[in-house]
């Protein structure tokens, strides 16, 4: 029973039916059919201009995404938790030249204003320290915490208010969005660029740049070919988002995801670091516990000392969750 | 009737089965079990040791095979009409940080010792200059032809007298070695790094970087995760890759595609740029004769003002070819 | 007797005095009073707004301009003899990020409107190449020709109508308008941003970069210190330049060493590559002609197979170049 | 009274007139004879193989230093107070092509081998985390302490370890030495690479890039030529430097410096946040304390709420640092 990773899910059956739907001659890179609909299907999704490239990893989504709002000299406030400062391997330094990232601490690894305001106010020495250009946070947290609506306009007046980029990293954007219960728009805030993760629920390796300054878009496709990740056979990538997209599939995998999550939480209520708020927990357990655990075919990823992760799926089966969940409250 | 680009192909019915049998949870990344096995299968192809590993696109192959082999301020020799130089919006420049690409002019697209030995004599004033660290040729070359075995073993004495790396672009190496009738390991030769294209022959995205220092593979993988293409699912790259060595099948699609490229050939003898050596043909044909064709119904690249450029996969239609060859003769 | 390179000139005697003058304690780097002097003394000698910083050398004075004009994904157009092309080590590539270089061919290593729209017009397929976004000229150039005002306008026309920024090359600036005998407005002409070099010219290490559009002077503070050329005793960086600013200090240096290369050019007028124009000189000279030159007491530098450079200096002696015109006129 | 910099100090008399007497002509670049001679110089220094390049400014010398220990995928481990960290805007991302730096916090901003172990320690992740591939300590410390020879083997031992190459960023390199009373050999301590100033010490605008590891010279010297540091009258580099080293002028002045700051010390003992090691102090005065030395004529800069920085020149007036000491004991 696995809840190591949402990397580690199926893709998901329609997926599956579009792809080999796509699989007939037509222009190659993204001058096919179905990418020529991203710009479209995106709009309507968040009922705003927009516009929308398929891309294969997280990391290429979020630093093509930060190309659009950072210069090699600049800086990206972000918390020291997120995944583009802790997990890329420096894949921001590489695709923004340089550009530095500016830590901020933020409970649960959400950034507040306070904390990006402090990072801001450091900055005073002129051309000696690296200028914040842009903030990145991360919908949900690396932490499995959502950002409302009112906390992203927060984030918003702060950015604004110092001439600063949004960046949203939304690997788990659906499972933000299953949670907060509002609408895409709501949930993407002030950002101007959005990383849109599917892969980690129910695509093969498709994930969409959200661009609310369309005027970007072509940037972001100059860069997308330099970087190698313009693919001659786009069309498989845009299928991908559009079955994602048809039927609101998207939210109806990340709210399954969310629900088996719901299931372990619920026996794992006194342990749990943060609140249950997406299809990711971080639980307080020794190292006796996680023995345990493990003997009863649990697998898991050891955090730190003192908790694990438990990463639900889409295809997380409701009864494991179950179990898991009852298997916990036992200890 | 579609000629255009084998980017336009379809996914062979065998890759996409061994897709859908890698649909099951498995480690992340390249853990699975399937990419932990790219080293054997492409150590016993070529009959020699080398590790192999997937990325999606022969941009991304290409630069990366060449972080290998060229530092920030060296340079590249290459033939002016290489992908490198032509077609990759200049990610050379940014993989490699900088580094150059030093131009030599080549028949037909294949750069020869004199060539390089004559960029290398050009470059005397110290470090005024950019040094030549690596040389990079294409199998079959862009204009379709295939490098032989003595071909590479006299590139190979002169990058070795001036110490420079050897990288083979083999977007379409398969074809190179149905052409050339030999083993892969003789039809890369003395090449260091190999990009082994595999999407334009059959399968849907993947690729292989082939190294024949394993010692660089650590390398590599840094710079692949650091440029955003180690995908979460890598199970599905390592399922193509697989599935295309299964019982050769990648020669067999390449023999199919330059046979279909020979039906035309045959036809078009006499409007040949260059002799048919592989997928590819370069047709003289002027306007009026363009227009006769496509209004029968053959789709085609405009190449320059006297050539068209025509491309078969291993999916053309035999009797598609034929047909084309016999339109052509009849102009 | 020595026409190797301006590089080898003294120190003009009033830019040593300016330079003692200037050791005094004062604000580190450019917030001295020198430093903070250099945008007005340019606007007064340009008769228009401008800003002007310092640089060591006519290297980072080149890239740091270009900053203000191309970003990583994009390319310079310039003539192949170009100093950013053939003697800066890849320079370009490295400040730029990996952007391009894109050749053209030039008489005299001059750029000509036709053939930077011949370059731009071979820029046809989208994302898979460089897209140029600059022109780099030389004033003078590297055959030591200058751009008249006319010629300059005609560039103008066509980088305004490619959308195109416009970058001069002005290591010989002082030599160019002591050619043209304009204003060094009219020898600037529509470029936006000009490496102003002064070191050949009598300074000691100090060019300027100027920058037509001021409000790009951040970008350069920004990038001029992330290169490490923000030099903390910059007072010693202002004060050459406005020693050579003093009294036309440069012009009338220029002009010394375009007379002495026109002492040379008397003796030597039938073996001229180019007409004399500056203080650079092409001469067709047999290897046993510059045996007997040598022979003579004369040093320069072997250009090609057939031609020597010669070059003089604000101080070369008349009498050497004289001397020189006559050994050549015997020969 | 100015103690606010040493970057505001003189250039001394020995160091002007070495200037003046290399003003003439000579080879360009650093094919000079004074260029030449400095490899023997900084060997007969240290007593060991190296090689010696000059550079314009610390940041250059620091980072081109690096180049030699870190590749763009890598990252160099320094204390949260490094120059290369806080100072420099960036400037190692740009040079080392976005590799990262790696923060460790150490008392007094001086690394200590439990430190640098404990940054290593948590990098465990393969290739989604930038690898530490070298450690930066600063000689003496952003606070004005030294390491002491035995603190250095300490560190060697643990990067010996590791695996990881040391860099020394020695901006004031000769006030360490000056204090530790060793020789320059035991203060660079295991370093493989070291910034060595001069320009705070008496020099105009030339520092040293030592290379304990002859053999990349080379790799610097492509490097400075491409980040445009090399300049092309070198020859009033290489006069400084030689200058500062003839008679051990830089120790010299190293120790006035020092014994100035000493004399401020005495009267500042009880406030001084870090003990008198070099040129540098901070020191614990409140608002209305700076206020009334100020009003009394001395200059200093705000450190933070609770310190100034105070710092000594070679040229500070004894009586000036006596009077500042006094002023601050009567406070």
């Amino acid at each position: 029973m696995q809840f190591l990773s949402d990397n580690a899910a199926r893709v998901h059956p329609q997926v599956w039916a579009a792809m080999q739907a796509a699989d007939a001659p037509d222009a190659p890179y993204d001058n096919d059919v179905l990418s020529q609909r991203l710009d479209a299907a995106f709009c309507e999704l968040f009922g705003r201009d927009c516009a929308a490239l398929w891309v294969g990893t997280g990391t290429a989504a979020n630093c093509l995404s930060l190309t659009t709002l950072v210069e090699p000299h600049g800086g990206v406030i972000c918390e020291e938790n997120a995944h583009i400062e802790r997990d890329e391997c420096g894949a921001p330094g590489f695709y923004l030249h340089g550009a530095k990232l500016l830590l901020a601490k933020g409970e649960g690894a959400k950034l507040t204003p306070e904390a990006i305001e402090a990072v801001a106010a450091g900055i005073t020495r002129g051309v000696h320290q690296v200028p914040a250009q842009a903030v990145s946070i991360t919908q949900v947290s690396e932490f499995g915490l959502a950002y409302s609506p009112a906390e992203l306009a927060n984030i918003g007046t702060v950015t604004s208010r110092l001439g600063l980029g949004l960046h949203m990293d939304g690997a788990r954007f659906g499972n933000a969005v299953a949670f907060l219960g509002c609408t895409p728009a709501e949930a993407a805030g002030p950002a101007k660029a959005l990383s849109f993760g599917f892969t980690k629920n129910g695509a093969m390796d498709a994930d969409a740049i959200v661009l609310f300054d369309p005027a970007q878009a072509d940037l972001v496709r100059w860069r997308r070919k330099r970087a190698g990740h313009l693919r001659s056979k786009g069309r498989f990538m845009a299928a991908q988002l559009l079955a994602m997209l048809e039927g609101d599939l998207w939210l109806d995998l990340a709210r399954k995801a969310n629900a088996a999550a719901g299931l372990v939480a619920e026996g794992a209520a006194e342990r749990l670091l943060y609140p249950h708020q997406s299809n990711e927990l971080f639980v307080r357990l020794s190292a006796e516990e996680r023995a345990v655990l493990r003997a009863e075919g649990f697998a898991f990823y050891d955090w730190d000392e003192a908790h694990v992760r438990i990463v639900a799926a889409w295809d997380t089966r409701p009864e494991h969750a179950e179990a898991l969940g009852r298997a916990i409250a036992r200890l």
